[in-house]
């Protein structure tokens, strides 16, 4: 399995946003063109991917692709996947998660409690404009990417990425949006690492 | 130049669609993502990037990286630029464009003069999933890729890219979106072929 957690630090916590300014959403147009380029191939879903959104270290999104049925491309539908998470928040009660619609959940979590449980089951690879190139990593059979929105992880973060992270790899010589950096992770391991064309 | 020819096959040609429904507009949004995906670094725009949209055979509207500067990400303000340059649509007069925003251009156009316009300035390649693996090509310094929205080439767009296209190829082994593939493009070319990590 795929997985990549995406931070969004300004991202809302309550669904009272207007589908009409994503960007004012506290950039939740960056978070849903995540979940766009994890997701979708030309004519199918990648069924063997997760993603996590972490909204502002309250809330966690979590999409499973193989069990999602009303994920479309645009960001406006994937936003109203969000606020319908964010509708079903008192749901969530402790470590139970609440799910609104086919393969979406939301639980209260953190960056840091999300980050170390993904850790657990993954090979845990922090995107780095610094980090090893990806050609010379070997592509893991479980790989998490964990990437921040518009924002640079915060200290805290990073100090918590610095010690459960397995690689910081890059992914070439431009600083991507994350979003572009997913899609770039995923032709990579689509590729075994660009070797398989 | 790297140059990206999108075809849009029903797209808009009249500026009265709604910014609410970018799907219904034609699917509009992958218009709006191949833009967002040609421009976009994380801090910066692409500046030697040039982007032709063929709207329904009939406008071609233009962006070039060197004078845009009212781009967003978000896919609705893209299309409020798209929508901007239809609502100029009657200002290109015969092979002369219109220019209702820095570096958005609208002119009358289809996909053959576009196509074979772009041919004569640069190394034209066809993304195509049965094409030579990306990573047998050494980077052309002039590279122009063209893709198809939701749809398929027509035959005729098939006929003609078989005509004037110097390369066929493909990005992997899975077919991707049309804004995945600029991002996959852009990675190959800023790595040199994957050369250059």
């Amino acid at each position: 399995m795929r997985q990549f957690v995406v931070v969004g630090h300004d991202a809302p916590t309550t669904p009272d946003f207007s589908l009409e300014d994503l960007p004012g959403a506290g950039r939740l147009d960056v978070l849903c063109r995540c979940v766009n380029s994890a997701f979708f191939l030309s004519h199918a879903l990648r069924e063997d991917v997760r993603v996590h959104l972490v909204l502002a270290d309250a809330y966690v999104v979590r999409f499973e692709g193989a069990e999602l049925r009303r994920l479309n491309p645009d960001e406006r539908s994937t936003a109203a996947l969000i606020r319908g998470a964010l509708e079903a928040r008192e749901g969530a009660i402790g470590a139970m998660e609440a799910n609104p619609s086919p393969g979406v959940y939301i639980g209260k979590g953190d960056f840091e409690s999300t980050v170390r449980s993904v850790a657990e089951e993954s090979t845990l690879i922090e995107l780095h404009e610094g980090g090893q190139p990806v050609v010379e990593l070997e592509p893991p059979s479980d790989p998490a990417f964990v990437l921040s929105d518009h924002h640079d992880f915060t200290d805290a973060e990073a100090d918590c990425l610095a010690e459960v992270t397995d690689e910081r790899v890059s992914l070439g010589s431009q600083a991507l949006h994350a979003d572009h950096a997913i899609t770039v992770a995923h032709n990579y391991l689509d590729t075994d690492g660009f070797n398989v064309y």
